[in-house]
């Protein structure tokens, strides 16, 4: 799999977990303490997110890093 | 957990599995691509490093992603 193939999985993978907790854009920006922008540009594969903002997502969705990088297993 | 002690957590956690394979921080930048100073500041808790590095490591280590971030768990 290419590395924007990955990025995109990994995005598409948050935002099905999001939408399943039937969050907005704007409130997961708001539990991670990150802006809507990068949000959005991380669902669409735009971001090659750092380490410490894949843990506040991950936490935001009340999840471990690790089960959400299982979107990318 | 402050921030850097996840990172600084995370790194430790990849010297364990590199160590406990037998492998130099020098076989592991080549085994991912990646520079060994990199390597170095990754174990070092040094980076905040970014999803694109952690597949990466994860690989080279091989392990997937999502079990190499259990070391964060």
């Amino acid at each position: 799999m290419t590395e924007n193939n990955q990025l995109r999985k990994f995005g598409e993978h948050i935002r099905t977990i999001r939408k399943a907790q039937g969050l907005s854009q704007e409130q997961l920006a708001e539990l991670s303490g990150l802006h809507r922008n990068y949000i959005g540009g991380v669902e669409r594969g735009e971001r090659n997110l750092a380490l410490l903002n894949i843990i506040r997502i991950a936490h935001a969705l009340g999840m471990s890093p690790s089960e959400l990088l299982k979107g990318l297993d």
